[in-house]
């Protein structure tokens, strides 16, 4: 099928160079992404390597810049959608600057993280972009740094690391959804979140290991207090991090007397546990049970009721990420950067005016 | 959080062999997987170095035992969940066996997979598993091999060459789905496939790269011409790979004057894109149009009607590949092996008989 292309002589910087009229110093200047070469020529050079299909020869490459082409991404779960959309994000950008991407997941847990680091290392990744599994612990990353190796979190800040974050402001997206739900009505909400922890029952802040949650329920009660509600971290629940655990979380929940009427949900593979919970209860939504989840899954929009989504910039996240990482990579030593990125709140029909007519208030 | 963990001084093999009551050399055999040790014996030191959290030395073991400890695997697609499940049973099997797992991402592209492949092959990779982007270029796979490092195949695979594969049989499971939409009086069937080619009409097998997709399609015709059905290459439509081209494909398909009355789905993705592409049409599932789809993707039983589905064995798919994997690395020379796991056919809401009363017929 490719067969032609396999049998072709390798495109060399030099065919590169001729066919974009330029010097090969130049060339290979603009290929590797070091050294004072125009906009415009970058531009053209790797059109033109696009155009030839040229593919760098590796060791040549390590040789001339020091440099494998390759960063280590570490994920959280490669299950969740949203990490998905970002990895792609990564790719497109790295793929562009001539970096090849390999991938880790960390299944959340943080001995896999670090695991998944050392090997990186090893491995000798030119940077890494982390999504880290815990904002307590970043001794290995603090080592990742003190060997030369540039690192960007993603999603995720980890507190006293002095590296550059590409994420989304938390804190005001979750207290938008949250007014939502209090304009239309709503006086029980809940929060539903996948973060691990000792107990599903949330006492405080330091319980949490993600500063993505953190800052998610600091909006939510911000909102709700605003409001004038006092006991909503009574409704927040944690570690809804499987099937199992979100339906024993929900049933627990949604069968109390003063059931909340309103659920936000962290992620959307725990939206669409709320979604089957609530059938498997008898609640309609939006009728009995209101629902906003953060992230535009595809399946938000083909359900029915389509559901409400505040949406991420997902791909946009690991493009930043990327950019970042590879202007480090190139030797960028501005202060650390926090790249906070807009989201949207998208209402759909999963949001009901409460109290409603002929509602289930009890199960 | 786990700063008592990172304290303590680092478990040896010493350790785990005292306390699981063998000698070093013993404990070091079986946590290296190499020389002779009982499966009892194995199974201890396996779990008291689980229940220590011991961590092998990369370095150590790579002198003792040759091998780095890690195991690359390229999927097709990160954001299908296929693959999110196939890749937690490779990682689940792979940590058991004391193996990191580096992954990356061919966007189901040749020139992506070539390049991962070599990636690995550069950062010694112990082996590899691949769901490889075609089945008409192996070459990197055959070097790979020449190269000394072992190759599981895994959902697909590419005729001529000498390894394992885990996959299923797509054509007898193409099969028995087409067979339940024939039973239920649809004869005019419609066939949806991602796989790229030059043009999303189907000619012939030879347009196909992908053997899985090659079979189900043979599996779809066969049943199709069974029932005396004799025009059905003609609904089939190749390349809805983005929303977009899903989109028009399933657009110009619905518009036929004799549209199909089915559609049977080659992965969740696309039957993601009927499934709205209908409700824009205004056509109900499954009144007027049913639906089967390969992969029990998690909202498939989440969305209005529930989805019958053909549900793939994703995770022990992953688990089969590594453990084969795994065999070879441990120095197995037998034949190749070709594991052809069961798949089951989930019947649930989205078929209907056919013709139905009130059907819209024509758009």
């Amino acid at each position: 099928m490719n067969n032609d292309i396999i049998a072709r002589r390798a495109v060399t910087v030099a065919d590169v160079a001729r066919a974009a009229q330029v010097s090969k110093a130049t060339a290979a200047r603009a290929l590797g992404g070091y050294g004072s070469v125009s906009a415009a020529v970058t531009q053209r050079v790797l059109e033109t390597a696009r155009r030839l299909d040229y593919r760098p020869n590796e060791l040549a490459r390590t040789m001339a810049t020091g440099r494998s082409g390759t960063i280590g991404v570490i994920i959280g779960d490669i299950e969740n959608p949203f990490f998905g959309l970002a990895v792609r994000g990564i790719s497109d950008l790295a793929a562009e600057a001539g970096f090849d991407v390999i991938l880790s997941n960390s299944s959340e847990t943080l001995a896999a993280e670090q695991s998944a680091t050392r090997v990186f290392l090893t491995k000798r990744v030119d940077g890494l972009i982390v999504a880290p599994a815990t904002m307590h612990d970043g001794a290995h990353l603090k080592d990742a740094l003190a060997q030369g190796c540039p690192l960007v979190l993603l999603d995720r800040d980890v507190p006293g690391l002095p590296v550059d974050v590409a994420f989304i402001d938390d804190q005001a997206a979750a207290r938008e959804a949250t007014d939502l739900l209090l304009a239309s009505g709503h006086r029980r909400l809940a929060y539903i979140t996948a973060t691990s922890a000792s107990d599903t029952r949330y006492y405080g802040s330091e319980q949490i290991a993600l500063t993505t949650v953190q800052n998610r329920i600091a909006g939510f009660l911000e909102a709700a207090t605003a409001a004038g509600l006092t006991e909503s971290e009574r409704q927040i629940r944690l570690g809804a991090s499987t099937t199992t655990r979100s339906q024993a979380i929900l049933l627990e929940l949604l069968r109390q007397p003063d059931r909340p009427t309103a659920v936000l949900s962290s992620d959307s593979k725990i939206a669409l546990e709320v979604f089957r919970a609530a059938r498997a209860l008898g609640l309609r939504v939006p009728q009995d049970l209101s629902l906003i989840t953060f992230d535009d899954a595809d399946w938000t929009s083909a359900v029915s009721p389509t559901v409400t989504v505040v949406s991420q910039p997902s791909y946009q996240l690991g493009h930043t990420a990327a950019r970042m990482l590879i202007d480090r990579i190139s030797g960028d030593t501005v202060a650390p950067r926090r790249c906070v990125l807009e989201t949207a709140l998208i209402n759909r029909e999963s949001v009901s005016v409460w109290p409603a007519l002929h509602v289930k208030n009890r199960l």
